[in-house]
């Protein structure tokens, strides 16, 4: 499982897409040990740039991504993650997607409605 | 189009997904100035971290990412660009999609077939 981490400093981005509907539900990183975790437990655990730690998504909320599939690229520096994303959204903002803004214009714009209340959640 | 690039020093994931097909084909990475092209010219524009400089992807191969939608996530720090792929595929070794490795068991297995020669092209 050779990853290439060192390119950007020890993590790589993890690409996770809805195995079933292939919507790409969000982006994280890895450092080597989340990979690790994430191959042992079946589950996807990214490193948090921002609480500089491991972080298994669902911890709090529940909404745990469920691993079908793990994909990488030519250069070894990425991961793709195919999953069943348990829940009603992947977004802390009460989103499907992390992605739920579209270029407009110059401007982004909100593509799609709330699929939960994050408040009554996190 | 206020996205965040100072997160991950400058430089911001662009995740490649075929609108058609929904398939993820690659990952790279923009700094402001490639992501301004990508829109004004509706081709997609990386930042090349190996050569330091902008890179519309296809340049040299023809092999041109038609860009049909963007969208940003919810931190604004990633970018999801659906595009219209031109040519037999995405990577430079000769794939459809760069992710052309599985993880099978504890390596990486190629699990799919070349769509063209990169000899002939690059």
């Amino acid at each position: 499982m050779d990853l290439d981490f060192d390119k950007t400093g020890g993590l790589i981005p993890a690409v996770i897409q809805d195995s079933q509907s292939q919507r790409v539900l969000m982006v994280g990183f890895m450092n080597e040990e989340a990979f690790r975790a994430t191959v042992a437990s079946g589950r996807v655990t990214f490193f948090s740039r921002s609480r500089n730690k491991l972080w298994t998504k669902g911890e709090s909320s529940g909404h745990t991504l469920v691993v079908k599939r793990i994909q990488t690229d030519c250069d070894k520096d990425c991961v793709l993650v195919q999953v069943e994303a348990l829940g009603p959204g992947v977004c802390h903002e009460g989103y499907e997607s992390c992605f739920f803004r579209s270029l407009d214009g110059a401007s982004w714009k909100v593509s799609e409605e709330k699929t939960y209340d994050p408040a009554k959640v996190y």
